[in-house]
């Protein structure tokens, strides 16, 4: 059913073969991270229809709605419980969002009882507190999704299918919600650092400039300028990251271990 | 098919009972200002199916694409004209979605020809010209959705069903692109000047404060601090602006009868 991958993500061609989130991850992690997703249900002719809708998600991913059965995406839900949600990272207005990470779910809808039910509403409320009141609320319904079919894109050319097994098994990255500020903060005050770290560890002794443009719990990417133009360079913590205030430390032993190799030259 | 408004936009409690932007205007307004949206789609075998695209409208407000055939989304199309677009007011990560402006457009995609092909990919250029490219490749193909069923939701308890007849014949708000600047520009700049319109031209000659939430080709909105407490306010500009740089003369014109009528009492 699904396109083959146009570009893996272990293609770049930056030098560090190290590990990278793997498809599944980059999934879990973006779905992790939203707060809204648009969910797409299908009307009483079987026609598709979109609506935009609180997301949260249980501890194996899977999505779960609080949705009115007044309102039409509710009513097509309890007519027919095939579903697909489109998962978009948070952008600013002026990004492109074709560059951005998204991840469509698909699958169906069950309205979960017992303990499934409690791990819902849990984790709805965690996301998203001001829901307690539609809890309790006749006409508002709680959903859990029965993924079935997970596509990532994490932007141009970089896609693949992930099965619903490999998807649930899959860790969100702890790192993924301080992993902006992170980039930020390497790039305005350790821009030394990074150079340093390009130049001893990332096979471009001749950097000129380094600047990060991405964090994850396996490490980080760089745009280097090199003697021989621009370069793409990826460096790996060692170990990967399992806790979410983890990047500092893995940055701060980046550094050393850059610095110690410079030191012996 | 479609629920009641729940709130029309006109049973604001502001003074000001002048006219707002029709429901079918909110929606053009929100669709012609958008360049991105959710596809939902029908797999083979009739589930639906999230994606995401570019944007773009004709003179119509029909939406353009241009879609892969080799995506799952093009291949959906190709078998299954049916489908659903939803577009969202451009927005922070940080604000709340749910408050935030959405239409959801239904129909069916047709492939142009002739002149409707010509007229699709001159707006499609003129909101994306990065995709000149792709109209140029064979497993690209241009869609334009004959609109069916449109559903615009203004925010909490604003919404309403819109027939594809009134979305066709409105118009986008002109003003929509220069709005958010415009009522930082009066908050920042021009406080003194809103507490005067809601003195004297708003109800409230006891106005202690007023911070504009909104301006539209047809008036501002104002939350202002009264003796009696906080109250809504709408101010309605005569004529109505019909031009993107009216919002500076308007508001002038607003401050300059404020001021007179005060200059009278």
């Amino acid at each position: 059913m699904s396109q083959p991958a146009a570009h893996s993500p272990g293609s770049s061609p930056a030098v560090d073969q190290g590990p990278r989130p793997s498809p599944a991850e980059e999934a879990r992690t973006i779905v992790a991270g939203a707060r809204m997703a648009t969910l797409c249900t299908l009307t009483a002719g079987g026609d598709p229809w979109g609506s935009l809708v609180n997301l949260a998600t249980t501890a194996d991913g899977s999505p779960v709605l609080c949705v009115s059965r007044l309102a039409e995406h509710g009513r097509n839900l309890l007519a027919d419980p095939r579903a697909s949600l489109l998962v978009s990272v948070a952008r600013r207005p002026e990004e492109d969002a074709l560059a951005a990470g998204r991840v469509t779910l698909a699958g169906r809808m069950h309205r979960p009882a017992g303990e499934a039910a409690a791990a819902a509403r849990v984790a709805l409320l965690a996301t998203h507190p001001g829901t307690a009141r539609c809890l309790d609320w006749d006409d508002f319904v709680l959903w859990v999704m029965d993924v079935q079919r997970v596509r990532w894109v994490g932007g141009y050319a970089k896609m693949d299918t992930v099965s619903a097994e490999d998807y649930a098994s899959a860790q969100p990255d702890p790192v993924a919600p301080q992993a902006a500020g992170a980039v930020r903060h390497l790039n305005e005050d350790h821009a030394d650092a990074l150079v340093q770290m390009v130049r001893a560890l990332g096979g471009h002794p001749d950097a000129g400039a380094a600047v990060c443009t991405g964090a994850d719990r396996y490490g980080i990417d760089l745009e280097v300028v090199t003697g021989h133009g621009p370069a793409e360079v990826r460096l790996t913590f060692t170990p990967a990251i399992d806790a979410p205030d983890g990047l500092r430390q893995a940055t701060v032993q980046l550094t050393r271990r850059a610095r110690a190799l410079l030191g012996q030259a």
